[in-house]
């Protein structure tokens, strides 16, 4: 038997990390690094740092592997992603088979949390059903909503009301009818300026929990244009960027 | 100047605590402990335990309050919830006025995480903006859905859609028409079992991460009767309940 642990790590400060997820770092003798793109390398090098830093009187050991391509751009965007699944999960079958021993553990580290836009569970899910002979388990991790109400000390729902989480894909199709808080991931245009007729506050923030974390919030009509001029520029700056937002009725 | 840590400390499980949570431990000097009705003795032994397990080399005090009565049941629940917040804040004006020092840190250890259907960060917002002289942080912590995800292996979102996070009362109103799963927190009554005729996956758990903990999954016309029961009973023997649950359309 092979067994593998789908670790979330959080938001992007490395502190971010639960105890019950040192353990399960603990218990792993390979870890897959799976990723590309410009964050590529950074991505990589802090989950090294990670194990380095919270790791000890244990060997491992890493094997990396490219992320499949895919594009975002296509008609049918639901295909598109499960495409690229099926190509993660190509890598993943592989990997398994030709970098572990029967007996060994390996670990997958999840930025986040992987219950959330992240298709760790869902490939060990069909990998398991296999013929592979897998057991997975799943660690929860800080995500970067979570992160971003922490960081801006406010709430994701407002008194007794609903939140919404979605894509920016989504809400670029339509504003959620019936939703009061809606949090947004996975937005690479900030796809909220065009509700900036709205009467919407919105807690806005990229690389949370970082070093070069940029934090701003307010009437989305009075600072939609900042957040997007300073998340282009620093995606320019630093050739990728991860952020997320939170737009709330306001409460009178 | 006073300072308030609100420390989120995850869903029952003592290890959800993060690193950045247990050097915020590291930085009070007075725990305020607030709860109320059957669950609190447990509750606040687990906060104690929390700290006996997670500080070293550090003193502390713990101050307890009794958190205010509050009838759910009238006919305007919001109204009542802000009577209760208001009830909570005056109670921690007291604590923060009487039982710390100036230059002291205070800590509010939060289950689940703070920014999800807990009223501290809201508390502490009034407070800071008033006369009391203090500043305040926000710690995210392990939400009780993350928990319950992970324990089932499986994620809120299906790919590329939206998740509502809701309550019992706002699902006992109406199903949401827009959402594609539905998180439902605070349930008394679990309310999903009204919707057993509609094709939906059910994910549910009570005491996620202790002991006692208890996982239901399957279709929720098939399981909705037994977890009507098991919930019932287990809430009768123990004499609280603590769960939470995921409702998603299948994905075929």
């Amino acid at each position: 038997m092979k067994r593998i642990l789908l670790i979330g790590i959080g938001a992007g400060d490395p502190d971010h990390i639960t105890v019950q997820a040192i353990k399960a770092l603990h218990r792993v003798d390979v870890f897959f690094l799976l990723d590309k793109g410009p964050a590529k390398e950074g991505l990589v090098d802090l989950r090294r740092m990670l194990c380095e830093r919270f790791i000890s009187g244990r060997s491992y050991r890493f094997v990396t592997a490219d992320s499949p391509e895919w594009s975002r751009s296509g008609p049918d965007y639901g295909a598109a992603v499960d495409g690229l699944n099926q190509d993660k999960q190509a890598i993943f079958e592989r990997l398994i088979r030709e970098e572990m021993l029967e007996g060994e553990t390996g670990g997958v580290l999840i930025w986040g949390d992987p219950s959330l836009y992240d298709s760790s569970i869902r490939i060990m899910e069909r990998l398991a059903a296999g013929t592979l002979g897998i057991e997975y388990e799943v660690f929860p991790g800080i995500s970067s909503l979570q992160a971003l109400t922490a960081r801006h000390k406010t709430t994701l729902n407002r008194i007794a009301k609903s939140v919404e989480i979605t894509t920016g894909r989504r809400l670029a199709a339509a504003y959620p009818p019936d939703a009061d808080s809606v949090a947004v991931m996975l937005d690479s245009e900030f796809v909220a300026k065009r509700y900036a007729d709205r009467d919407l506050e919105i807690y806005w923030g990229a690389y949370i929990g970082t070093a070069d974390e940029i934090l701003i919030a307010g009437k989305l009509a009075e600072v939609a244009d900042r957040i997007d001029a300073v998340r282009q520029q620093a995606r320019q700056e630093k050739g990728w960027i991860m952020d997320s937002y939170l737009l709330k009725q306001p409460d009178k």
